[in-house]
């Protein structure tokens, strides 16, 4: 599984002691066509690393015939000493692989403010384009990991095709997307639009819905590439189908192994008056600290809940507000409802139910419990 | 000093029996005139609390005769029946004080969800009429206490007038007041009006600049009393002046008492385009939870300021952006400044200079780093 399930392309994961650990830190993504279309979207940070606005004009005439990754350095508030490596390190792919450096992707994660190890790098790429496999998807998604505990690899078989794809992030996970890097890869016959339209309509519903710790990185990249391998053409609903089922297993990936989290939690909105408004009392809930806390400490607290909803200019009337918690509806027309000791938040899954009787959309935002590790690893994390 | 500290004014704390701990829960701040305007700014939480409710009706007409808070129980999300109760509370005061229930202002404090035991509540009204003195403000001070570990109280003397206050609050300080209630009172002659622009005035650059931890109370509450004992009648800037000093004083004490925090953070943005945006920004940052982990840590982490400035609209050239902590520059042009390790972190009060280049606005918000003690405080609360 994983980038190299779909026909068509190769992957490699390599050490290039970027990384004090010693683990792998440079990764290869390359497609071998036929088709060599992409599609990308990137973070929504004002302040965006240099590998982003390269990689935003790489994949912006919708072709990319590589991905290059690197875990130990973001490259990010580096100035134009760094975008001039970022550049660098894709002319230097290009010439290795044969191909134009303006359509070589570049990803990095990392620490923010110092500027990477050019020649370590380099000489990594060489590494990386020698191991080259068509079965080397794992150790490209090993060789991108950060703070993750694991690779986190996704795929979805069709007939005749495939969809498979990559993801690292455990940290700085917020919407607009999540600090993460993400390659998604089909052997479909779709042209660019296409993949420019599925990759929109599967984030949106995914990785846009992942609200670990509310902050937005400046490196988050998630790159749809097709080989057209299969030679099997598809539909824009069937591609749109199995990109989303390959983001959405990724982007569950991605909450379950967030930094320090014990809970893994489900803000479920329902009988919102607009999506919009579901979506903004979902990330308020997402987002309030002292929520986060009591899950933590397996704590029903459905009145931190209700204080959050109450921050937004969502559609609702406060005495008619219910709140569900694990099955047992704590919060009945804006009061107390069902003994709150009946809730049971052991397990790492929880699930937050609020209705705001004010219409018929819903939408659910996953986020995290907020935990003495989350503080322990974010305190400790560059010293 | 405290409320006391103007002429015209009695107050007290009693031991109700509203708090486990058995420490004292009920206090009780009466206007003995000659004057009784009043002004008063509420959360806009719009899941506000029972005694929001009331005392938003009890002010509208600019007159208070005496305010009774408890802490033990916030008496939100508690429907009408919770209503009910706040409103036979404030009666209670006006039978045993003398004046219209219309005149009293109630404040509540505490978890949320739960009924107020009114027996030993209304029992505790008595008990705090009986105990009123000219000097029971600091009494009244330590009878609002939640989590606080110490009472909070601030005066300005000015000439022939002055300015006296109390305040409670320790943990869900947010914008658009604190998890606070604050009563203030002065004895210079002020017509209601000029008591709601003075008080506005103060909050707006006080309260309103304090951000703990971003999460927004159902129950905040600041009233500003007058007596005009002294006689002296006060120009509009003087008694803004006056209150603002106090104001400034009782908010910088919520900032150093805030729950689990080792830090106070001072975020002050600098050369923005319009206060709003300076706003904007340093609220972004101030609720940035890596950003607050890494302070807890001792970690200059400038890259998660610019990360945290990059998700505003505000105007700026990221490429221009500077940041100062402690007074190392240590972001310079949106790139590397000055050595990261010249930071020290160790004292309690922290200074972090964001630079915009984009105009002469300017405001500074304060907050707290995000500790494992915070983690822990707010896991356990309700337990």
């Amino acid at each position: 599984m994983s980038v190299t399930t779909p026909r068509g392309f190769r992957a490699s994961g390599v050490v290039a002691g970027l990384k004090a650990s010693g683990r792998p830190d440079v990764a290869l993504v390359v497609n071998d066509g036929p088709d060599h279309h992409a599609a990308a979207v990137f973070t929504a940070n004002r302040v965006e690393a240099a590998p982003v606005t390269w990689s935003r004009t790489v994949v912006a005439d919708g072709r990319a015939d590589a991905v290059v990754l690197n875990s130990g350095g973001a490259n990010a508030c580096t100035g134009a000493p760094g975008f001039q490596d970022t550049h660098r390190t894709a002319e230097h792919v290009a010439g290795v692989l044969g191909v134009a450096a303006g359509d070589v992707v570049v990803c990095s994660t990392g620490l923010i403010g110092e500027r990477l190890p050019m020649d370590r790098l380099l000489a990594g790429v060489d590494a990386a384009a020698a191991g080259l496999a068509a079965d080397g998807g794992p150790a490209a998604a090993e060789a991108i990991m950060t703070t993750d505990t694991r690779p986190k690899t996704a795929e979805a078989r069709r007939d005749g095709w495939a969809v498979g794809g990559m993801a690292k992030g455990a940290g700085m996970l917020a919407p607009a997307l999540a600090t993460m890097l993400v390659v998604v890869t089909t052997d479909a016959v779709a042209d660019a639009g296409q993949l420019d339209r599925a990759l929109r309509a599967a984030t949106r519903t995914t990785f846009d819905r992942v609200d670990s710790d509310g902050c937005m990185s400046t490196n988050d990249t998630v790159v749809l590439l097709t080989s057209g391998a299969s030679g099997v053409a598809v539909a824009d609903d069937d591609l749109a189908e199995a990109v989303t089922a390959v983001c959405a297993e990724l982007a569950r990936a991605l909450v379950a192994d967030a930094e320090g989290a014990h809970h893994d939690i489900a803000v479920e909105v329902r009988s919102a008056a607009s999506e919009a408004d579901a979506l903004e009392v979902a990330r308020a809930v997402a987002r309030n600290n002292l929520f986060k806390c009591a899950v933590f400490g397996g704590d029903p607290n459905w009145g931190r809940v209700l204080a959050a909803v109450g921050t937004t200019a969502a559609a609702f009337d406060p005495s008619t507000l219910d709140v569900t918690m694990n099955g047992v509806q704590v919060c009945r027309a804006g009061g107390v409802g069902e003994d709150r000791t009946l809730v049971d938040l052991s397990a790492r899954e929880v699930h937050v139910v609020v209705e705001l009787h004010a219409g018929d959309a819903g939408v659910t935002v996953w986020t995290n419990d907020l935990t003495h590790d989350y503080v322990h690893e974010n305190s400790a994390y560059s010293t």
